[in-house]
């Protein structure tokens, strides 16, 4: 299988990426995980992004905050699907984040999902490999059925305590 | 190659979804596009996305407009990514179309583009299915380099005017 | 008299929809509550909403959060009244629940009251239930002058500091 | 069946609330509409409101624009269902309008729907009076399955166009 | 000299309010104060409005917040300027109650103020009432002085840091 | 009876200003106006605030877009009631211009209308005046009157446009 | 004099630019104007801003719109200040342009303009070439002053208008 | 070396500007700080900014919160480059700041980082007394080659804790 790669712009927003190594690690897809700059490390963002196709990265999981430039510049140098991860910070409530990650101009495409989205992140990027891999998209089904199961018991623990 | 879905809510949303129609042909990639709302033909929609696997679809375009459902109602009938294009209506400039495709709740990604970026959907439809087609990856570099040349191009004829 | 159901996007969001329970008790509707997901149990929410007329529904409340769906994807398979209750999330202050949930497209409306406004859900559900029922419009009667009271009570606390 | 009353802030909203009446009158519903201002004429609106049940009255419909207090204002003088609808003016893009008129504090709900969202605003009156009205609400089920129909409709006029 | 009224929309809203009060008392200006809700209190709000003049007030301040139509209410019943004073409750983050107040429509003006600004609620009445008392515009010119030298204060003793 | 300054940052602003004009035209209040720019010409801007009490003036009107400082600038300068007329710019649908002068820092309020609300801060003047001048005070509730009687007169038009 | 370097993200962004252009003009600054687009072909971006200084330039001015990362892109391989001019596009008001670019993280500054402010851009690079440039500095003086004569020669307009 | 001025509307924006007074010592750039403001001392913000260029200073680094109109002000008496950080206040989220110093209409630019981006004022500061400068410059790359070094540094710690 395609690794994928997780490009994180500060060791800062750790914590909040966190969602994306479970969730692949969940799937089982390997993956590698580095803190690169879209402004302060531009010339690793590019390096990266140029060989990460021959690395054998199938997919780029970009996570920023505030002018989020970092996955439209990982877009600019692959032909990848790149998976933008909007970080909220500390002012704007992820507004910024969002729009700057998102609103790509024609040509270049950010596939974006929520603020700090991050679970969003992981299972999206297993979607996209699994689009060539059965295996894969049958435990994303099992998955899918889990979830559903889970909102079950909610609602059943939910019925218990109405009882009550 | 698997086929892409383009699932549009509304037939007043056509003209603003040709940009993906047009790029997915550029790129030889098979599609199919219907008309489905998630709301007035719910049915339809559920019935689409439960057997989009099975018909042979790879990847799901959504395009819809103010509180759009489209691609996350899709998004829950199926693990194939599915790309959400948010659609400008009358009114909230887009930001209603875009909070409502992108701010996915944990478990259910959906892959959003810029609002009435209908290119950049078609064009990260062709990179998803890219990622197990060395001849279709191929085709996203050269479309690529050929973006690079254009604007080199636009350069170019700049630097004529400014000369006069 | 017609049943209430409450359904909840999740079951994180009961300490907020709590208000929902207290003003039906309050006026002595009978409803059921249900932990269902637009995304994650979408087959759920189907079935609940397309049986809820014929199982002794009058009204729906739907509360959720972030890309709020489940107002809208409940309101598509029934012709009962919805109530759109905006769970207000980690980002965005409520924006991107409240959007998604009231602008809804032509055709299938979303009865939306205030971001996290679990007692204005409760008592819109009453006043509804009380178009063809005298007996709760006089309870809903009751409730007005209560409130007059109350704030006429702060008043004159007010008034009282103001002296001292 | 129980009347349905529509109230507009200002005359120069007329053609944005004309779907009001267009689906009041598609089923079959009594409606008077009036002209009534909450800050230029609101004895009017205080009498209107205070007498809308004894008068026959079901559902009041309020549009406003801008500051739109309106619905607030006759919801303080009823508890009747107070559908709000929020118009866009010349400014503000409409989101003035809808954070004056869904915002409401607690004890006072006003049922709000989208921003210019006449037809809704109809739709919703109907489904509330249906919830006692076996007739309304199986008309409602038809226009129901004739918007499914319409959709289905566009998506096969959409096959052809895609065939040529 | 003429009364202030300070009219708040909820007694939870007390402590946003008292800088109205400690400003008022600061330059000697008669004021009453009422909890009165636009909505819970119709009509103490009316009934407060109407008299106003008659009993002796110059000027009204309106504090409210969410769906803030205090303000506007007030000014439906009077021709004394209302200052309405926008106040940020838990979603938001006051943009609901700034456009609720201030963006009122053609006719019926609401002098707004900051969200949460009520010490500049009180400085602007005393400012109104000052127009046509020159005791008290000595008094305003006297605390515009006083802020000057309190900034010029603070600038010395950042001085005295800087040199350490 | 003391004048009003009508100070407007921008000859291109006049044809938004002329409600301001004519509503003092209206009130027979005696009114100054001039092109000033806080930021282009602001020693005039300083000048003008200075003496504006000693030149007979008993309000300020500031009418500005984008990063509009005008009325805090001159309100910096006076303590004479200012009056804020945020003007729309071509970009921001005039939040910025709202924002810039409604949300003053402490110790100096601007009474703030709507976005291009020229009729009102016309109005609003007057209204201030008319705290000590019961002639004003009269024609302001003949205008009141007015309004409520042209809005009566709509709402008859509408029963006769409904009757055919 | 050092030169100034105008790029641009997209030869439709030209119209609104041109106020870049005359500035420099007028101050009579060397530039040179470059199409070059972050996304589509950032190895010129990189090569640009990496031999700016060596080739001469002193201030590098960068338009785009919609996620605008130019202004980010070439000041991530720069330490000459780069002035972030933002595009107003079909979507978002200008707000996405805004924040893409003026909203940059901790150690990569962007010195932004209002959104199409495109004759401040000039004015600001004229600025920071005559912190040592004593003549410029001069023709700036100029321009102010000429400014405050025009705003001046308008309000003369003005008063001959209000006159008649 | 020509002198920075780092003015401060408000004692209580210390703490936020701190990283201003680090960034201009790490440069090794004098600077002076004051506090002044542009509403409660405008005659201080005048005069300072009158005599600025005459007294030695290159660049004016302005902090301000809410209607921050400083930046604006200082830049209409100088032609010095005026430098805008917008700080965040209690609500609005520091949207209100960012407009009021960033949508400065024609003529009169200040530069704008991002909301309470104190690091980045004082290296724009830096990058702008560079361009005449060499040796500062030669300063600015080494902080630039170091921050590429941290990302590495963070990067190679990440390496290490996903081997554990």
């Amino acid at each position: 299988m395609k690794k994928v790669a997780v490009i994180i712009g500060s060791d800062s927003d750790l914590p909040t990426v966190q969602g994306v190594f479970d969730k692949l690690a969940f799937f089982g897809i390997p993956y590698e995980a580095h803190i690169i700059s879209a402004h302060r490390s531009p010339a690793a963002a590019e390096n990266f992004s140029k060989n990460a196709a021959a690395n054998g990265f199938g997919v780029i999981i970009a996570a920023a905050g505030k002018a989020a430039h970092l996955a439209g510049v990982l877009a600019a140098y692959t032909t990848l699907p790149v998976i933008g991860l909007p970080i909220k910070s500390s002012t704007m409530d992820g507004l910024d984040s969002l729009l700057s990650v998102v609103q790509m101009p024609k040509g270049v495409p950010v596939a974006t999902v929520a603020i700090n989205g991050s679970d969003n992140a992981g299972i999206l990027a297993a979607q996209i490999l699994a689009v060539s891999d059965d295996a894969l998209a049958e435990r994303l089904l099992d998955f899918k059925r889990s979830m559903a199961e889970k909102v079950d018991e909610a609602d059943k623990k939910l019925q218990e305590t109405l009882k009550n």
